[in-house]
């Protein structure tokens, strides 16, 4: 059988498919605000998925507080090796920061395990440490006790997130912990539901960087 | 606000979680077979979109292929870092496999260049050189130009894959891209329409590693 792709320059396939998302969106009568629309498209980029144009929901100002801090050179932690993998550390580091995932770490099991919570939970404590204080964006893709976690020590003072990008994605817990940041004073972004995954968590970490390229 | 999330173990987090996706599937009224519902689950598992229960599509015995290979200690090629951070390479390496991934490497990007080509078509050519014949597990889940060009090298003898994980998302020659392995004599599991990603790619993979754990 010959391949009959349609010839388009590699430049060009991101600009046309968001061409193709903006009509989408346009034939289901979706008319996003134009501060949060580059996120919410580059997330359907990211999943094909149009439940996202409804069920991202953003606090006030943060993508404002998200483009300040990654302007400021802010770290990016995130929940999994695939987020930290899906992370333009590239444009990141051209803006001085860095992206950090602590869930691989030998300390981090260990803690785990002796606490009986999770690695994830764990990588957010061991986040706090390292951060010493900095304000820092939280991608948090994949485990609703990382998202627990982030939410108490924040409420402590022990954490400063700039911004919380909670989507996690599952069954368990899930939608309980995005509640909690949804009703917390924490400037987020937050897939509202069960959907979001570490894809997710890339893919608005780089809408925002993209804004700043 | 307090913090209420349900006390779960952290080991028993995931089979809560299958046992949730097995009952709203049942809710659903659709059956899976059983040698491909792992696979569909953990999928649904990482994305948690039952629209993966109707879009994947298996090719007869593409399991028990994957299994076979994987079994035998077969690299993982992916298309991406992100697919790469995803799959379990623990698991993979207790088999004998490694996982590959060539879209970053400076002579892809130089051979892209010069070909017009797209840094993804240029790493699944890179894969065909390094793997000189050997058969390898191939988990696409971003680039069309990728899984054109992995069906182009298959049709000429130059690649052998024992199975075609083809997921790539997206608007822009997805479909199409997609129907070609449809379409093809190659063993295959593909996400038919626009859907499909690196996760799901990689949870694919660890779908059949951990059916041999």
């Amino acid at each position: 059988m010959k391949v009959q792709l349609e010839r388009v320059l590699p430049q060009e396939i991101e600009q046309r498919s968001m061409e193709l998302i903006q009509q989408e969106l346009d034939a289901r009568g979706i008319t996003l605000p134009p501060q949060l629309a580059p996120v919410v498209k580059r997330v359907i980029h990211t999943t094909a998925d149009f439940d996202y144009a409804r069920n991202l929901a953003f606090s006030p100002q943060a993508v404002e507080l998200g483009l300040a801090a990654l302007k400021a050179g802010a770290t990016v932690v995130t929940d999994t090796q695939m987020a930290h993998a899906g992370v333009n550390k590239r444009a990141l580091a051209r803006l001085g920061g860095e992206a950090l995932c602590f869930m691989s770490d030998p300390d981090v099991a260990a803690q785990a395990a002796q606490a009986g919570s999770t690695r994830a939970a764990a990588s957010i404590e061991k986040a706090a440490r390292v951060l010493g204080g900095r304000p820092a964006v939280f991608a948090i893709g994949n485990a609703p006790t990382a998202l627990a976690r982030l939410y108490e020590l924040a409420e402590e003072g022990a954490l400063q997130p700039a911004l919380v990008i909670g989507v996690p994605v599952g069954f368990v817990n899930v939608v309980e912990a995005k509640e909690l940041i949804l009703q917390s004073r924490l400037p987020h972004i937050v897939a509202r539901g069960r959907k979001g995954g570490s894809n997710v968590a890339a893919a608005i970490v780089n809408a925002l960087l993209y804004r700043l390229g």
